[in-house]
């Protein structure tokens, strides 16, 4: 089984940037982490600033790995083309949040993208990727 | 470890009730085969379609337990009373659904009770619940 | 045939509250003069105060009677619940009101219900849920 | 007893538009059915896609006739000009509606012209009609 | 002199929840004050986590009571059918609050009872209560 | 000099319709009044209840009088086209309304034609179409 | 007969200021005109920049001028206690603006005083006055 | 082939009207000029002010036509009726401007037409109508 | 302990002005019957119709007194700039209302400086001030 | 002459993604074709999903191409961005869309980029291209 | 070269009000500072609490110096007439805010006098004073 | 002291583009003017249309320049991952804009990175810049 995590904007300084928000691990060690958690899985890591990098990412794997867990950061808010690329590929797509989205600035409560994605797991930390691959495994 | 899954209104009906959006599995078999998977876990059941005996039920058992499993129904919508029950109580709460509400209508994108809990876990259908179950688990 | 007529929140005051819009005849008395006019149908009525009593009612009854007549009062707009009970049972329902809920405040222009029902019938004083009960029988 | 029914922009298709929400009678077959359901009654018929006609047709009759019953069609939910000749004759109007307003597109959902009638019936066919005379041989 | 105070959803924590806002000072104790300092006046008291149990006992003693002070907690800003519960009763009703509820979240700002209602107090803490008292006795 | 007077729909029943808003003089009364008084200027008088028949009178007369004094009546509210016939021709249009519009129901206080007019009178009853005549006196 | 003219904010720079919307003529020479042309009506005439000042000057003389001419200017668009002033006094008051309002900012197309005056007049250059000053002398 | 062209309200006046948004060209003359260059489709026109005689013109046509261009002016952002019109006939209706619309007043930037047409072309003056027809042609 | 009256716009009129909302009492007499009542107190009164001055006042005494009993009339619902002067001064301020402000204009729903205040006590008719002063008096 | 076609985010999987919507035939099939009917005409064609290349994009050829043929995909409905590089390049451009928008959703239905464009087509399948192409043809 | 600065409602109270927004300066001893430093500059300094004194001073001045720095304070949100104003001198004006208003409450967040400002300069503290007479030296 | 400018989308084109609201002068010629005028200071400059490469360039440099001075352009309303990555990074990011946004279209308002920007100075041309790197040097 083969599952991507995909990363959006400021989500490379996890750990570094404004930690009582996002805790102070980094990604790198998290992956790790989740690797050893899940031998069997075929765990891949992307991460990008940039809206159209992340399209293309979806684009490029969305049509043979069987699952993607996308965390598309401040893009989840404002890109309907994340949203069209998540539509236009095989693969199911889980949006995940690291913070309780619903706790913060009223222009983080509405996403572009829950709608075309599976499901939505927000609000655990880095667990919430964990729960994402979770729910990916007991649906296949 | 005790938790506690509340359901709200019409999810007495489930695999009754609007098939093609909820599924066919009645929730008393589902509740069944989790105590099964988590034989260690302490599963308690409840459901109402009644607004104020959700918020007793949580008045109740939030002082002890050690986590809530909250599918609100209709009342996720609508309910500020939910909400300020929730962050009245010790154990945390985490917000499920079974459908993924973002592709439904438009007054089922918000919710009045997500800011009140620790997370939100939405599109999974059935496995929704278990997943919260997960991340309670990590959590403790 | 069986219809049952479901009255909401304050409706039991009729008669008695606020005269110049709802009218000096109890609803008891009505319903009398309803059971006279139709012998052949088996007409049942319940009353409550409770959102969610009436969800119960609407869960016990929809599968069974041939029709319900529902004035939800208040509850008409703001309740997603009763919306989502209706959908839930198979017993068509009708929505009517005592008043002309148009000339009335703002808030009372708009129904969570409406698009769940068969139909709606408003205005006509006591007299909606005669039509109502018309309604029923033709579509029989 | 006289009573007048006015069909507003479109009515004049029905049978042949969009059969799935109108249905597949013509108005004209319906009306034949109505005066001999209504002997007593002197029944009249008015179509018109035209706002103007239909202002004037009300403002001819609305002084004479015992009742309007008043498909305004799309005019219903932007005409302020409809609404003010209903208030400004003599005649009760009653408000009908082949479908369920309320399941279409949001736009259909507020009336202009509600405020300024005795009542409303939306949602039973062909039958919303007679429902609509029931009210004013009753109101009488 | 009779006068009912009514408290509605999670008011039973207070004391025990978010004392920051609300003090922690429980209501039973404080209820057992005021009946000490005004011995004259026949005080109850009632409180439900349920919004139709709140209208109940509104209709109840809402026709025999010299006032009703009530703190209808969450339901202030989403309960039409309290509203009408108020407008249908003959004795005055006089809405409070605990905390000055202009500072907490946007979706507490606006009341839907206050209109019903013969005036409004918030902000004063426990006082708030023994303000309306006051204000009763005086339009006595 | 010829200045025309349009009325818009519904002020055909003027001194008939609504008294206590539009008075009960009739128009023809008025405007029989209005000629004696200003004998020196060929004073014309056009009444349509139909949207499409006040624009074919604009683009008829708006080449050649030197002003037109119009009542849009309830079309001042909604129609776009009325503005855009305004906007096509060369006579001065002056926007007029009997009664102060702004103390009535919301829809009522946005013109769609007003920025098409050279200005704005309302609100003096009859009087409001001398007053716009004096206007298109002073700025010949 | 006595006949007050208020201008409210900014309209001491008339002549002076933005002359391609208000004009270039002063409103002293303006005022002096109109004295002479209405040599039997007592004008008297304020001016100024202050809200308050405005309230003051119309509880002043708003219980024994015959009528009172009011250009509010910027204050016309965000002062509900000059609305409240107006309703407090007996003198009618007309509302006039020398542009027509409609045709600039968004922000200027809502009056709060509006509702509370007699009529509205605006776009008549300086001729607004006059023609407020007109239907005051009618209405006598 | 047969193509219907209709042009809405004031678009008559196309070569006199507004030059620097419509152009200088008259409609008559644009149309002998696109007769020519199609000599092998049967074209058609019509023109009306009223939405009445242009809803009308399509059910007359609008069954038999092989397609209809529709340029409806000043009622495509405010005329539901004539989208029903749309949806209840058989001929492919595309919607014109000759202006873009977008660059104009922001009433103008919605269309209640879009949705029942087949596409949509505006901004590119007069030959916006051939474009249409091309796009008929291809559709064949 | 020394308590400052506010009253602001159009309140001087008290007694005079629209006395079906405000009663026919002037506030001098009142503001006597105040002193008697409260002969330990020393109560201060101040009224202008000036945005500044009432701003001007509050931070003249806002530092000394042991309380403001604020009536800010209509700038209750528009000034910014008063709710700045309660939050800059440390006297605690609470603001009054005659009116229950929730049965009149929806502008009047609208508080900008509720938030600034302490608490609010609105609709006991003149009694608001005296209930104010009881609330200083406990609060000390 | 040079015509440069540019497709935005998503549009790289035509023939491939959401065929319902947007046809079976790929792009480069569709541009062959397009190059074979008009051989006179120097065609190029630009894809990315990333919003900064194609304004680079627009930068770089819009000072020396004829014309460019822009179908920004559901950048349209976001970037001001492109917007903003349309008005800064010399060459006209034409916004095109495969489907109708206006029948899909209601974020869909705005564009951040038609007021700067030449004009608009949309709803033609992939013929759209053609008629812009055409329209710049005759622009020329 | 001669610069007046302007400050607004609550800023007398500089260095004494909510000194963790505007630091503890006092605007005197800042303002003696500004003059060393700028010694070339004849700097003068005016505040008001009053709306109208402000506009006032703008009239007054606004004709003479060669620019003016204004920090209007909460009149920024609120006052439609100081744009006016502005708007109505010679002089270029530039906004200056001591906090970055951005930061702060929703209703701080939209300026009514931007557009008619030469620019804007907030968030730098008292420094924002020094940046606009920089600003305003280079302008020269 | 190192400060990093950054430009981003369509301000390549200073100069070139738009000259009636951004002037004629490069932005390389006015870099070189600036470094001319700051010799002590080490001024970088970076200038991308990719909302991404932005991201990544305050990324790379906001750990470790002493300020960074953002022209953001049309990302500047639009993008929340912009606002995220200022707040992200420790040096203090200064917005500027060239034009007064404030009178340009309405969506070029509002600010989505004001919030988490030191201050804002918009309005002043070219010299923006360097009145924002006035206000680090100052700050330092």
């Amino acid at each position: 089984m083969k599952i991507l995590i995909i990363n959006g904007p400021n989500l490379n300084l996890l750990g570094i940037r404004e930690k009582s928000i996002y805790g102070d691990q980094s990604f790198d060690d998290y992956f790790k982490a989740l690797q050893e958690a899940y031998p069997e899985i075929e765990l891949q890591y992307f991460q990008s600033n940039h809206e159209g990098a992340l399209i293309d990412e979806i684009h490029d794997k969305g049509f043979t790995v069987d699952g993607i867990v996308l965390n598309a950061g401040a893009y989840t808010h404002t890109s309907i083309a994340l949203g069209d690329a998540i539509r236009a590929v095989k693969s199911p797509v889980i949006e995940v949040h690291i913070s309780n989205v619903h706790t913060r600035e009223e222009y983080r409560h509405h996403s572009m993208i829950s709608a075309a994605c599976r499901g939505v797991i927000a609000g655990f930390g880095m667990d919430s990727y964990r729960l994402a691959i979770e729910a990916l495994i007991n649906k296949k």
